[in-house]
């Protein structure tokens, strides 16, 4: 939205990774996509947390911290299955005895799938921190509406090398559930909030049209259904060069979620829902890239924003 | 170690539960050991985590947080499979086109189980926070050894009613790597400052030998082996009446991760290595159990020591 030189220009992926681990923001593991924090970078993410919290304090007083996996059943109620195979993550585990312990050990001593012994888990890992609300609301919606501020570490299968694309990461969302002019203002008024939230933090961002990514052939479709009817929207800005990356999103879920999970509006009706959500990882990284990896060298306005 | 009488009687299971939803600190989720958390709860939360922070600064400067996935090469590693496979949480995911996705549809809106059509990823859930900190220390220390102080998300599969016992909860530990003798003085020392800093809260806590609950007919050797030769210890206290319930513990691992990791003293020699765990989750139900679900009239002191 604003227009101006960005403080530095975006490196590329590595460089970004390399400086991140270099200067002691971050420890890589091995795995594409999951990095370690330090106390430095986790201190960025509270503050961001913190700003998030205190601009849609007006809407939800408190918030819901969800861990980071959610209720089997009720994940396969959302429809993710359906849409989104490819990023969930389903948590198997061990309910033999003895013998099949043994069984196990051998299979996994030898070059075999130790794993094929295990049993699908009660829970999956939260897939968006939204996702593990909508299954608690069943019921009556006050005339207003009702706002809720959820946060989960959130799990997506798409190992990549881009340090802004992790498979295990922060949202934080503000859900408002009503009418459906009642989504769609909020879906509107937040998509603002969250441009008003990152623009002081040095952020160059922009909000375009989105999709989610939909998979496999008919995900076409309905991505491009989606991204007709104006139901998502991102805020882009860019973290790594030649790439816009989304920090922040505003879905309209219209009444998907409240006919799933039964969820009613104060007069009966199916209740609608919208949502305004942060990837506060990104948003992270999103600082890195552009005031650097030393984080005292920050612009005093920023610093103290974050409360660093 | 003190000898005074609580502040109230420790509830029963099911009414401390009750007391934690009614009185909006938790809220329930349908799966036994999983409950969200809100935003007056995770204020206790954070109290404990700065307490600890601050009571181990003199020896780990900063901490690392870890996701709640670890790298599944790193976790066959740790024995964990050996010792506990019934605790664990594989993460599961689909890597199939168009075809198997249809597959994948027909047996999950049948009833049949979809999760066979997914495949072991790269991670499991983490076990404990330490298990994510040794594979990252492959190398040799310095003379004096060194520490880390580590927090992470933890998941283990014991489903239960009892408040304490989450599948999903949070541990912050401290690890010291390096010789016998510091790995054991730090167990020593560490020990006595969790109680430092847990009976100023107005928890009435004990030290006593313990093991971990090692699997299957073999792991009765192994628990019986840990405990004779007094390499865990946990501090206990009283959270659900009739119960004395681990809040912290101090576990010396010989060279167990040092030789796995290839971890090396300064002299070449294998590394030992000693951690002291809090049950963050369970000190905060801890706290509870003892003060009451209404936060505003806890005592003054444990208000200060908590920053609420």
């Amino acid at each position: 939205m604003t227009l101006r030189a960005p403080a530095r220009q975006p490196l590329e992926g590595a460089a970004l990774r390399a400086g991140l681990v270099r200067d002691g923001l971050l420890v890589e593991t091995g795995v594409p996509g999951l990095v370690a924090r330090t106390a430095a970078y986790e201190a960025v993410v509270s503050g961001i947390d913190h700003l998030v919290t205190e601009a849609f304090a007006h809407l939800a007083p408190g918030y819901l911290h969800f861990p980071p996996v959610l209720a089997r059943t009720a994940f396969r109620r959302t429809g993710y299955l359906e849409s989104f195979p490819d990023l969930m993550g389903s948590v198997h585990v061990f309910v033999g005895g003895d013998e099949e312990h043994r069984e196990l050990l051998r299979r996994s001593g030898g070059d075999e799938r130790w794993e094929e012994v295990l049993e699908p888990s009660q829970v999956v890992l939260v897939p968006a921190a939204c996702h593990a609300l909508y299954p608690l609301l069943a019921g009556r919606l006050p005339a207003g509406g009702a706002a809720y501020e959820v946060r989960a570490d959130c799990f997506r299968h798409e190992p990549s090398d881009d340090p802004a694309r992790l498979q295990s990461f922060r949202m934080h969302e503000v859900v408002v559930l009503g009418s459906p002019a009642q989504a769609e203002a909020h879906r509107a008024a937040g998509v603002e909030l969250a441009v008003g939230l990152l623009e002081p933090l040095g952020l160059d961002v922009a909000v375009v049209p989105a999709n989610d990514p939909f998979f496999g052939r008919a995900g076409k479709v309905l991505a491009r259904g989606q991204r007709d009817e104006g139901l998502k929207v991102e805020v882009v800005t860019t973290i790594t060069s030649g790439r816009s990356t989304a920090v922040a999103s505003g879905n309209c879920h219209r009444d998907h979620f409240g006919s799933t999970f039964a969820i009613e509006q104060y007069d009966g009706s199916t209740a609608h829902s919208a949502c305004v959500g942060f990837g506060v990882d990104r948003v992270s990284l999103a600082l890195v890239s552009v005031h650097g990896t030393d984080l005292s060298g920050w612009p005093a306005g920023v610093r103290a924003l974050l409360g660093l």
